[in-house]
């Protein structure tokens, strides 16, 4: 499907959105069962963001980022923007002039499986952009990719109008027709979470609250008293 | 000795620790002769802390996480928790649950050859650690390792009780026995990079007060005037 | 040439120097063509910093910073020291001292292709370092190098006297001969993105400004409407 | 989809399987628009190898083997099973043991995001084994994946039935319902290629076979007689 | 304790050293409990050996290999030598010519946590090599390290006489005083694999033979027909 | 200098890259004081072979093979094709058809700092080929470069007409002017190592033949008899 523009796609449910972006990329990661997360060289250009919104997909060529001008046109308010490379790339082919263009037509942020440049102007501008590296290296407008079909960008295999949710974590990727349920699990798993927390702040052990003592007991796991030196 | 816990290890002595983190990483590595740094790649999660204390370690398998909650039992205040792996792995077995537990155990750090997840609230609780990457990937607690043997973490051989100083350049492990030397070393050290500092902020060049010259000239270094274009 | 200092080099325009320094790296790497930008694993120790001046190169050997020490006294007011090494290595050869005598030298920063340690004071001294990474590894005097030679620097051809341009991007070179056109070449783009920039903030898409639906079609885009699921 | 096997898979037109096998990597993976290609770490473990067949797939956990056991009794003979991980692990999860399992067991040969060890005896055996690492960390059974759903392995999303081809090159996937159309454009290619291969045989240019001069020329080439030095 | 050469050593047991050797490097890791596998990044500099002797330690600094030569003199016949470095470095610090002397010297191979140059003619000899690089980048001999001081290596503590098995599959280390223990597991494990093997070549699946359905189940693993699609 | 080709250029001395390819890669970087190396990532497609030949430079861009093409033209018999791109990419560009055209017009082999594939044919036919990977991943041809400009390749400068020595060891640089007083340096330094191997092979000790026991017992080294456990 090289070469082919998906003009509208499906998008999540407006409220499991919210509720993901609230959560969290290690919630909602644990929420669907350890899936989903792109891989950890993916890292927020500025710290101190959390976004999450409709992925639209941009499939590019190393050294080339003419299909994100493209995207921007099929792109809508609270999208986020998802650029995978046909090969590994770092080039830098979004820079400031992209974000502007992205910020006033409502993008969430982006998340680029290539280089991001103008870094310094783009932490000012407080757009959330999550990239494999910062690179000013410039790229060309000379071959056609597709906009809106699945990708994998940085290990994760990206369907348009998925959910995704980034934040100084790294970012996370949801199957768009399980995103309510996602979002009902990782609601649990924080009202659980909060219990442990008051119980941790308080000195309690986790091997108490989670009751590991018979399963490392039954793993062979034994206690020295030392010291050994 | 996988599948072992060591209760109770011997300590560095508390004077030593604490002028240990006084000087930081750079000047303590030096002061035992460019010995026990750990790789470059440990770097902290946030920036601006600087940490001494006495390590307590364990071993986990990569993916598996559990042998932190057995470590926490037999941390003491004061103390750093070492995390080695028995493969290279970054997944995030260390989070703000985690976090606040240690914090509330009176630990001083975390040092991480895995990967750290939570970024955002650890920096927020200003809680110390040092990871080889962010990543919110979720671990299991399947497998037993060991708390409070030797172990290498990043590069570096760690026994319980040693005293690991952590800071912005990274992370170093004094052995336990030698910190005091270590400390006194390392003060001195202090004295003379001042006296240095002084005449160097004055434009005096490192050439002359270190006196290389002879040295540089009976190496063969040879000057010319220029401009050679 | 192993073995040799040039005292003497030739600058470039001081205006020169000075524009690019304003122009930044994203738009003086675009305004030379795409070429002479350092690789992206050279990053600032800390972020904020653009600056430039002319390039005083120094060859030094892994582990050893003798050079560094050497090229201080050939460095004048408004240089930037540029640290190649004959190997890849990431020891923390440039510290705080170092950037004490430098500051004091006049120099307005230094870009290494080695480590760099001290990072915290470095960063609260706000003195501009680029470097490969951060490691208080500490180094040797024993092999000599050379300064003032041309030199591979994270993948780029450094003559002295080059113009040096760095800032969060990364660092981009420039020969000093064409200094003058290549900043009168970045004005220009400035100027052209300038007015890119206030039709993009407005909602215009790239495809329209930069005309390039037909350039799209003629390459065989083609679009769907979709939904496709 | 975690914790599932599922037993029965559609596989790709036999003919077609064994076409795609006949071209190997680089022309298939032309010939399907420059797609499908795994990432350039995935390495034979031994050289000369070339195989092509149905994608059986496994989902394991970094340090966990157990799902190719489970593989094993879905597979069919002529398969390849394709193993993926769940975070970035070279563990050596596959070994001689599982080779002669899969060999008795009729499958063509192995793709392991993961470690291979027992290189040697698996050379001997000349078991094709691609993998992103020799290493001969031993793995655990302890965590249940999946078999026979889609997964992203180095880089590709894989489905169950997909053609895997795999040689020298690396590994390229080839989605099943077009496993013909691309055996058709393969042969196409090779055919092509067999003419331009005559002519460069004899000395011929590139330049002029594939005409290239005049879209040179349009984009501003320049030739300069030279020498310049 | 840099500075110090250890003249004599500890070795490990004959019997013990040859058995380990023949067992190979997969089956001994195992037999340990999964520990003192270095780092998959060391590979053979030719394949096809596979060796175990005693380890003499020669600590260097990056770039200088003056510490080998030193090490020949405390080396003796059925020896390996092991090499780590103080940073990470891939220079060649071992050649042709070390390795002419190694083998007059008896030395059964070399371990180098460095680089490893004259490929071509070590491998011609059939001198055992493992290493984390291949490159001619020639060392100087300007620092002193030590020689037989415990020594990391590759990501492994490696003590003088402890025994070194290395093969196709990478390098571990076992601890002298456990070697025959070691040894004697490692038969073990032999014996059963071999039972395991004869019923794999039957086509007998590693389900049945390690009795895995009853754990698979229970950890919830569901089995679904198909195909899905 | 981009969009350039420079059709003639000079050439070194035939006897003097006779000379260098004998010597090979590690005694050419010795003899011209541990400079030229490209970095230790150029590895050969196929060990064995030993070339050297004046080097014809190409500059690519990433994905982009055009100027490979363009540069044949200008390649005379017994050169060296040297492939450089302007940032870091694997892709395959260089294959079997361009190594049958490249061989026809008696090109001695290529350097690629880009990826290589058709691995197994090229292997086959026996055309000496370095590269940085081995990757499938075709290309385009859609920017111009330059052919015969310097370029910096693997970390390398590199001029048209310089001599480029490669084996199994590497890929060395060696300056035009240079090449015949390298070649007798070179020489030089092949028979010093002559006498010294001879007196290695009869176990002499190093520290004896380089007469280093002064040097060391200088720097401070001590010996201990030992054992110390």
């Amino acid at each position: 499907m090289s070469g082919t523009v998906v003009r509208n796609i499906h998008r999540a449910d407006a409220g499991a959105i919210e509720a993901l972006g609230r959560q969290g990329v290690a919630t909602v990661h644990e929420a669907q069962g350890r899936t989903g997360l792109m891989q950890a060289y993916m890292r927020p250009v500025w710290r101190g963001a959390r976004i999450a919104g409709s992925a639209i997909t941009a499939l590019c060529h190393p050294g080339d980022n003419w299909m994100i001008h493209v995207a921007c046109e099929v792109l809508k308010k609270g999208d986020i923007l998802v650029v995978a490379c046909s090969s590994e790339n770092s080039d830098g082919g979004f820079g400031e002039l992209l974000a502007t263009s992205l910020k006033a037509l409502g993008a969430k942020g982006v998340i680029l499986d290539i280089g991001c440049r103008d870094a310094a102007e783009i932490s000012e501008m407080k757009f959330p952009v999550w990239s494999r590296a910062i690179s000013a290296k410039g790229t060309v407008k000379a071959s056609i990719g597709s906009v809106n079909v699945p990708v994998v960008c940085a290990g994760v295999n990206v369907k348009p109008g998925d959910v995704i949710v980034a934040d100084d974590d790294g970012v996370v990727v949801v199957d768009r027709k399980q995103a309510s349920e996602i979002a009902r699990l990782g609601a649990e798993r924080e009202k659980k979470e909060a219990g442990s927390r008051a119980r941790l702040q308080k000195g309690e052990l986790g091997l108490d609250i989670y009751d590991m003592r018979k399963a490392l007991a039954d793993k062979g796991l034994k206690y020295i008293d030392g010291p050994l030196d």
